[in-house]
């Protein structure tokens, strides 16, 4: 899952990096295979994506997941939207504003173009069939593999938060959440992949032990994102905290105040060079998103002008480009009722899914009475 | 949760026990004053026992918790009883004769006196709104809480098994099986008291985090058994591997036969001596508890007349307290479609009480669109 506030943690995975580097080479050739295969017959594949709501969607979502997932969805594929509320207290002791966030998460699916006839949104905190599964997959999973999971070690200790058993499990919940849909597909950035690894082996598993005549669950393939990670305005990590990051649903005006006043260096020449100059080159990388360009020929094309010149076309080209969600999203903001039902119907449908899938799993299992 | 195939595993707990030796006198002091307000009030009491469907009840389970609980229902304590199948795969590859076990329990607990109308008798499996407290639950312990649980390191031992996900997690599980239907009484045995504990600590935080103005959860109260343990024919634990224990649902040649051919000692005079004549003192252990009479009585009354005499008296006194159990259990097994409702109804009943508190969890969580 992305979390709705921070970016992805693809940094504190360096350091457990090693240990999934093995098993990555792998997973990057089956990512690139699927994908081939996707684009032929896309309504073969079921893919399965979402967001903790913590926050509001910011550009680095955007191009990170939300504009693949839009696009999966308009080839055919049957996409699931996931809005992951119990993931939010994995690593916090609070679900303040949850509700709020969580409405404002469809207000951004649907501006940036995820329809819901097409595409399953729903919460965890709604589908007890699928959370359910937790009892008989956390069977199919033994202490030592929940333990040393490199993504949620790194996780616990970016958190500042004692390690929960929620956030220990939250692997195998999140095996719940692809397997519960037969999702076969599932975009991921790098550090999700020992994630989708343990969600194969529990569908392996399952199927080995109670339905190896008549296999109930497939062995989903992580499609690795190709998306760039996007700095934040300041070349650091895009974080709430560092203010950072330019939110879906922020206005012109506040977007324009953000990049004004982020910081840049002393140099008056803009160049493109993400190591020695992160901050004027995370305004690049930026403007070269929204435009569809290179960074390098922005960068050439203001030269001399300096910083103010390049805020002032950060700013233009990144309102240019959000103007239409924004229209979007406040046309839809004026009826939540609508945003409720969308949300409340989404549930209701995968309800009945993890219905069905649930009372396979009582049969695979003999319990039935 | 007791095991409806192996007794308590009190004697795994002794190496553990100083960790909890601690807590334990505050917890027989809850136990004894909670007791005697349950015989002044007892419809202020909701109880919650249950049993792991792993094979048959035997004379153990009965006088070590059926007999119980079905004083505490005829008393007037609201009463529910929780076939754990879920449990059964905490160490288990199998859910092998799950449904035959199951439906037995039904039958076992019926005959023993447990009435449908008055006790809620459900399975796991059924309740996914139950289940979904899981989720919630394992955000408020930490992975450190999980795993310095003495019983579930003493269970994985036992088991020869892997310490798996669902073994490390269940008493989070048990936690769900108290909380949902808010239970302020667990008859336990003291290998338990680790869970209630953990039980009373999730109660608690859920309460302080989430529902400080109405809190939601009772913290409820372990009632520690004061039943004897009882052992074995051979005067070892009680286990199917054994084959030493007496199924409440043999037959009385059945019984007859284990009996005859369980070991005793070369002395011929009959003495109760459980420490150095564990496998004669066990067979008056056994006639003592049926018969309510001192096994030492009973002893002093066959006195020289051997271990063929005390036998003899074994299997009549066995087979005539439970000829009304075999009776009505024979009764019932005529029509198994009515104890298949018997077990739908309850499971009815018990996902109506889990939905209804999993929207007050949901309310106080803020997690309602």
């Amino acid at each position: 899952m992305a979390d709705a506030q921070n970016g992805a943690n693809t940094e504190q995975m360096t350091a457990a990096g090693n240990e999934i580097s093995a098993s990555f080479a792998a997973a990057k050739k089956r990512s690139e295979a699927v994908s081939a295969k996707l684009e032929k017959d896309p309504n073969k594949f079921t893919m399965l994506s979402g967001d903790r709501p913590t926050g509001r969607l910011h550009l680095g979502h955007y191009f990170g997941s939300i504009r693949e997932r839009v696009a999966m969805q308009n080839k055919g594929v049957h996409t699931n939207v996931l809005i992951a509320d119990y993931q939010v207290i994995t690593d916090r002791d609070t679900t303040e504003h949850i509700q709020d966030n969580t409405l404002n998460l469809v207000l951004d699916y649907l501006a940036a173009g995820i329809d819901p006839n097409r595409t399953m949104i729903f919460a965890h905190s709604a589908i007890p069939a699928e959370n359910q599964l937790m009892l008989p997959f956390l069977s199919l999973v033994t202490e030592a593999e929940l333990l040393r999971n490199p993504t949620v070690k790194a996780e616990a200790e970016a958190s500042g938060h004692a390690l929960t058993g929620l956030l220990l499990t939250y692997p195998v919940h999140q095996a719940c959440d692809i397997l519960f849909c037969k999702a076969n597909v599932v975009p991921i950035g790098k550090d999700n992949l020992p994630h989708v690894e343990l969600t194969r082996t529990i569908a392996r598993r399952f199927n080995e032990r109670y339905a190896k005549k008549d296999p109930i669950f497939p062995e989903p393939t992580a499609i690795l994102s190709e998306a760039p990670e996007i700095p934040g305005l300041d070349g650091r990590k895009m974080s709430k905290s560092h203010g950072n990051s330019i939110m879906l649903s922020a206005t012109a005006e506040e977007t324009a105040k953000l990049i004004k006043k982020s910081p840049t260096d002393s140099e008056r020449r803009i160049t493109f060079d993400p190591s020695n100059r992160p901050q004027v080159s995370a305004l690049l990388t930026t403007a070269g998103l929204v435009t569809d360009r290179d960074p390098k020929e922005i960068a050439e094309e203001i030269g001399d002008s300096g910083a103010g010149a390049l805020k002032q076309y950060v700013i233009e080209s990144v309102n240019e480009f959000l103007a239409p969600h924004r229209e979007r999203r406040a046309e839809l903001a004026k009826d939540m009722d609508s945003i409720r039902d969308i949300l409340n119907d989404g549930n209701k449908r995968a309800n009945a899914i993890a219905e069905e899938t649930l009372d396979q799993v009582r049969d695979a299992m003999g319990m039935r009475y």
